[in-house]
């Protein structure tokens, strides 16, 4: 009963085994093995982008912040979600790698950036006074901090008011699989046909050990996301690990296969949410994020049965009280586990 | 025949196994996983350093820059090797990092800083005056860059000399399992016992697919680490991976065992090159690493034939011509290998 | 009728035969000149503080972002108002001189900041999750960016409030001549008294050429404040001119009679547009600063007659809407141009 | 007897005057006053450069450090000489405005960078490995830090050399009245038409309180400069103070004429130091600055008579030994001054 988040799962085997297979003999370190070459070509392939520069980090921070510094020089500012992880969980690491941009928080509604928000939010960063920050990226995240989904024509209207201001468009691709799945369309469809100049493309979280992709649709920005990315100490000498992992994810949809399993969990969880009396589903779930709430009593046989989750505040007090609390499903997920935790929710 | 470096080479089959073990079921995200309790423990006992505090990243450059970040104000400076890895390969970091701090070159004689040279450096940055950059921490690196040891009364006595002007300590380690090998002493011996504050302790280079510990003598760095690791996008959600390999790596001594079997390796092919006339060895190998010389002729037969490894300067030219060359032999090195590499350069 | 900003008006004569007096002869650089000490302990007396540590810097900007950096590592938060020069004014100075730190916006009623939107920013920014930037220092702007004024319990309200959390208190006092006129308190009750650990004290708007002094209640961080000065190229070589600025401002009162005699036009400015029918002020101007609105035909005729201010939209459009304004008065502001500015609004 | 350097004396009556006429009424802040346009004019027509961008600063080190910010990015390396301002004496400021770019030292023969010494410097830092960082700006001071002069031709070569491998070139004009009036060149000459493409034009060793210009031929780093200089605090709002003294500087040429008197005090102070028993110049001064030594006998003596200037060491000792010592002339050195200076060092 692990719902905590999609980043505490086990990879999956075929990637285990690629792992294995990748650990003979001699490699060319730091981003020279014939695998990341092949690794880059498949993205491009699959993001339907022959030109694109493709680059592997291990940390979905690093892809983020390092994608970001490219975009952005430092006197200008990001503009993201108010509950974005580059706002909330990177303890400034935007900030860090961009050589102290400051973020801008847009007003989120469900989770989403909405036209209106990013409107007020362009309009307090206007370009050309030296007394303010000048108006740099937009970063939006799918799916959302909430477990929402933007759909492609969602994220053209935004990239596109973006652009008209000069900005440049990041996709958080943490949960980018997850996302594909929910909103059935092409990975170029969701990105650099809807306007994204720029994607970082998440594994860690959807059956890897370690291991997103940098996606820059303009080229250009290749070489100074290699040397940021070895000044960041991100270039892996043993490079090939990280290759063997993207490369069995990439193969024969095994990514997708994994999302979609995912999103299903969460589909049958959220489902069975609704059928318990005093359960409230907070969103509409898209893909494998579920944010719903019921009573504090509930949430302390859960926990006691070893349940596992981020409870929006202090499981004490009134037990009837309803307390919000966000469930996260991986691949991995057992059936099994989600009846017992319905179960025990049900009491 | 491949010694162009020993991030190259396979990690060992038992570290796989053990991530193999690692991937059952959940474990608690970013480092609080209950192996990294484990390996940090184990570090301690195996450093006698029962305060230390001890935390995993990835790379080695990640190692030496948040160790140095948390040691040296940006306003400081670094000495180090004129050689170092931190000044010639790391595009940057330790300035990344460290918030730009400058370093100060200390000219090395057999790769190795001497006392002389470092009371230059620290004469050139006296501390007080406002002008100039205030003196921050000493690194030394053993094995050195030229594959010679530092012994345990050499660092006490460097260190002495940075004690004594207010700097602090930091040993790169890439490579401390050859160096502890080479030297025949104990961990505490080569490190806090000589007056070593932190130590980037090397696992990448010597069997690992990438970790590196980081130990910091003072616990009161802890807290400050960890924020750094956040923030420069290192610390690992999977970080159980990264505990796996370390928890096997300092089981039952086979870090110290691959570390012997790449020193006995460079021993062999040091001992073979010179008994090849026109091959003259640069230094008197400690570890893992050479630097000898030979004939562009040979270097040239011997690139053709498939030897991997780093020339100093271009094969053209004058075949008779002597040109330098580094060879490091990784825990995998194989007899066979050296002595093809050895008859094709004998011609 | 240049009600713009209190940054362009003239400065004060007997500032100007300081600087005509200082310059004679000889005298040592960099701050080590004898007027500077004679100034710092002048501010000491002035504020009853005499451990502070005192230091000159020519721009707002740089004291304030010297000093917040020094009070704020680049993984904390600065908590300042959402509308703080720090924020709105300063093209991202404080995350350039902190090294990327964030701020975190607070919101404001009348300009201040309140005990309830202080709670409410504390809380968003936890100490100790490695994932979340730490909370640094608050910082308060007084007067306010709206004209309005904090009280000495106010400010001891906000910061004891701050320092239950492990946060210093910085006092932004771009305009704190004004504020201790209005507030009709001593300097020590506004600042150290009230909980304030460091002080931009301005005196650039209030009549000098370009010459702020920072003081530092804990002068712990004197030495740090003075590397971070001459890192950031704000340690004047002749440093004498600066002093000798400061000396003339300090000397008998000037300093308080120069705000006073603007605060006095702000006052009798506010009391005329109050009798203009169509004008209504927006908050009550506690200094020299006044917000109010009036219609857009009588902001034509203004800025046609030469009026210079900041109004707060486009003057086209219904000449009957009223249009907000900001009107500053310094301490040579002319009874003649006031009367002039009324007669015109009153049309 | 004051030759400790040329920022210790007074600023010129002219410049002090102008300040005086700038101190009337109401002038729009942050360099938008009339008198900087017309000091931009003003310069772009002594360097017969009428698209050059001119921006004025209050010090060196901000001139310095904002101009190599522009030309430089972080994982880039300025190339300046062993014995620079930029490493010696500005805290680390080209590090911080840069954000953490490194500086590779080139050696020096009489102060200055010749064309073997920076070959091998940018042979050390190849353009293309990741590893390593990347060739940036290079920086020239005229005059050198040893009082030596680049003729324009020289200064041609190294920067032929520079442009080569894709490095612009910048020049540290702390002195340049200095040497263009020991040259007996144009600025054009000795500047852009020589490969320079930056210019930190000073005016603060030579008469004014402390004002220098940034001179960038190339115009499209116009708009980055002015954000840099302001997110660094260096915009002043009462910039007209700024603009007046500039003007006053080169009104009717009396930059050149106090340049030219510094020069023939240095000069005069040279011929009657030829003539003292014991004394040795180090290097033939060419402007304003004498590099010379003498017994450490007569330096005591000296310093006791109240001359002050920088020896090069502790004065203690024997007192027949020499020691060496720098002594700068500002414009308004006086010749009996400088008499008494020969007759105590005479003996």
């Amino acid at each position: 009963m692990y719902y905590a988040s999609d980043n505490a799962g086990p990879a999956h085997p075929k990637v285990m085994q690629a792992l294995m297979r990748a650990n003979e003999g001699y490699a060319l370190p730091y981003g020279k093995d014939d695998a990341a070459a092949r690794v880059a070509g498949r993205l491009r392939e699959i993001f339907e982008a022959p030109d694109a520069a493709v680059h592997l980090v291990a940390t979905g921070t690093a892809a983020n912040s390092l994608a970001l510094a490219c975009m952005c020089r430092p006197w200008e500012t990001v503009f993201c979600a108010d509950l974005a992880h580059a706002e909330e969980d990177e303890c400034g690491a935007p900030e860090f790698f961009t050589g102290g941009a400051k973020l801008t928080l847009v007003e989120t509604a469900e989770g989403k950036i909405t036209p209106e928000s990013l409107e007020v939010a362009l309009a307090r960063r206007p370009r050309g006074s030296v007394h303010g920050v000048q108006p740099g990226p937009l970063t939006l995240t799918n799916l959302t901090e909430r477990g929402t989904l933007y759909t492609p024509g969602e994220v053209a209207a935004l990239a596109a008011m973006a652009h008209a201001g000069g900005s440049a468009v990041h996709l958080d691709g943490a949960r980018i699989a997850n996302a594909l799945v929910a909103a059935g369309c092409s990975p170029a469809e969701m990105t650099w046909k809807a306007g994204v100049d720029a994607v970082s493309f998440g594994g860690t979280k959807n059956g890897l050990l370690g291991v997103e992709a940098v996606i820059l649709f303009d080229p250009d920005l290749s070489w100074e996301f290699e040397l940021r990315r070895k000044r960041g100490a991100h270039l892996f000498s043993k490079h090939r690990f990280l290759s063997a992992q993207m490369e069995a994810y990439l193969h024969e949809g095994l990514w997708l296969e994994m999302a979609a399993a995912a999103n299903a969990a969460a589909a049958e969880l959220a489902h069975a949410l609704r059928r318990v009396p005093g359960v409230a589903l907070l969103h509409e779930p898209a893909g494998n994020m579920i944010h719903a709430q019921w009573p504090r009593a509930a949430h302390r046989r859960l926990t006691e049965a070893g349940a596992r989750y981020y409870p929006a505040g202090p499981l004490e007090g009134d037990g009837a009280a309803p307390l919000a609390a966000r469930l996260v499903c991986d691949w991995s997920s057992r059936a099994a586990d989600r009846e017992a935790f319905i179960a025990l929710l049900a009491g």
